[in-house]
């Protein structure tokens, strides 16, 4: 096999289909991801642009909107609510803390807007099996921007074609230091009111986990966990630190740990009978990719040029969207990782293995 | 901190004190680990010799004795027990298969030898204690061999010298196709009666397990696990797959992972709130060992040069003998081991988090 030769022409998509349409897009929530990350990622991106800014006030909302060319309105959130410039956007991005999509989604959902929802869908199963439900009749994309991470598909098709021979294990990792990110200690990140039952799960963990399930192209059936928090930062999460196992349909296990209190780093290992690949950094988005493959004698880095994440995300959905395909995170895709996520705290608290 | 200079002297033998003795060995149990690995080391070694080999009959015995200078006698099990050809040997090596070890303890204790036995110590916790027991009057280490390697001593060093920061997360992991190795599905090593409980935990999950308590000075208190065999080959065994979750005393978790039908591959990573270190080949000695370090804009990949770890192991062990100093793998060390390792195959039985 030439792996060279096989990722020559890894920044493709695979996943694109001729349109020449344009998506107009609702950002709600501006918090720094979607200011810093989503909107610059939105400008460069084909199929899709931003026209309605949605924030806690008009004001804040229109502050941003001065900075993006494409906006027609920035308004609040009951403005949202009550369809103000809904004539203006055909799909909505939701980016507030988790607790809180669900509103967003069924106000969506009512106005016939498409619909990309931030990762964990929401603070629990039982209210994002609420959100699925409510979208059934709109597109519902959960937004796992690793699905669109050319590293993590070209990986996948690596499996595939049985690089690795049958997958054996899985360790996966993601860590960074939230308090240093952004030290306020009262920031929804940190509080189950908003984020849901923990911290570094919940937010980071779905990373390996998702991701694992992604290029393994299997899903959960059991988890054990070890959770804990020490740092008064963390007082009202129960997972600081994170590791967990998942065990999945083909027999595979992941060794997945995250933990918000750590030095930067994010890997994804899988070990087969016939070789191994391990990209790290894995999940960051401002690093650049490095997939390591090994089988028999071989044994090669390729070094992954950078795309912006974001872009190909949107781009994705907005493609997916107006070329009436379904997206492959939809939200029951979703629903497992949040059934997945409970697990994980229910094992930790229990002590014992839980059932999928 | 200048990293290149910290490895600039890193085979150094920091643990050798002067003498100008030297050990004499009986090496009992000649499988190929024996002869292929350790009769080498130790013709290479400064400390000890082999003047005894061990064996199932004294013709096997002498045939291997042939090609070894330093040998005076080959002998049968019996007549070790027997005493025969003690004033030959001062120590012995045990590297039977692992239900066997306690007589050859046992017979070595009476006969006030020191005594190297290759881990795990025994088939099952209770064998161990006895193991230990009978052996208290004497010299006893457990040969773990990666305790000698000097990438793992230098790593050692970096996280005493805070490095990593406080330690966060371990990822470890061992892997080989062992019905590639030995076709024989007869083999000791598959064989409950024979090798304990399993075959992955006990034959090469104890490297991520042990070498992790080795680097960071911390002992386990509780472990997890999930376990299976699909493979007709291992149907006596329940773990051709492991993946177990150890926490330590000092907070951290390391999430293990071993099979004996996988590629072969093996690492440790130890990831701390100010950076992370990785060592990978980590467990198998034909291999060059490298060391990732990470902290800051800092990220340095440290090749290190490869030595006999069986030579390490041996003259540490003769080394420490002929100084009058006891091992740090001690008996006492190795069944940490041996209750932690018999609480992952409990905690995959129940399903449940085993304290130790």
């Amino acid at each position: 096999m030439d792996l060279r030769a096989h990722f020559d022409d890894f920044t493709e998509r695979d996943w694109e289909r001729p349109t020449d349409g344009t998506l107009r897009l609702a950002l709600i929530g501006l918090g720094w991801w979607t200011r810093e990350k989503a909107i610059p990622a939105i400008e460069d991106a084909t199929y899709c642009e931003t026209t309605v800014l949605v924030s806690s006030s008009a004001e804040r909302a229109e502050a941003v909107a001065a900075d993006v060319e494409t906006v027609e309105a920035g308004i609040d959130y009951d403005a949202f609510h009550d369809g103000v410039a809904s004539e203006h956007y055909d799909a909505v991005y939701v980016a507030t803390p988790n607790a809180l999509h669900l509103q967003y989604v069924e106000t969506a959902a009512d106005l016939d807007k498409a619909i990309c929802c931030e990762k964990p869908m929401e603070a629990s199963v039982e209210r994002a099996e609420q959100l699925v439900e409510t979208a059934a009749d709109v597109p519902l994309m959960v937004a796992y921007r690793m699905h669109t991470e050319p590293a993590v598909r070209r990986l996948r098709d690596l499996l595939r074609a049985g690089f690795v021979g049958d997958p054996v294990q899985v360790h996966g990792h993601m860590s960074q230091r939230l308090p240093e990110m952004n030290p306020d200690p009262e920031q929804w990140r940190v509080d189950p009111e908003l984020a849901g039952p923990g911290a570094s799960v919940t937010d980071i963990g779905i990373y390996p986990l998702n991701t694992a399930r992604f290029v393994l192209e299997t899903d959960p059936t059991s988890v054990q966990a070890m959770l804990s928090s020490t740092d008064a930062f963390f007082s009202k999460v129960p997972d600081e630190r994170a590791a967990f196992s998942v065990s999945f349909e083909n027999g595979v296990v992941a060794s997945c740990s995250a933990s918000q209190n750590a030095h930067q780093s994010s890997h994804l290992r899988i070990v087969g009978t016939e070789g191994e690949a391990t990209l790290e950094p894995a999940f960051f988005p401002e690093r650049r990719r490095k997939l390591t493959l090994r089988r028999g004698d071989l044994s090669e880095t390729i070094t992954i040029e950078k795309v912006d994440q974001m872009r190909e995300e949107f781009d994705y959905f907005a493609n997916c969207v107006l070329t009436d395909r379904r997206p492959e995170g939809d939200g029951e895709h979703g629903l497992v990782d949040m059934r997945t996520i409970e697990a994980v705290y229910e094992a930790a608290d229990r002590g014992s293995t839980i059932e999928i």
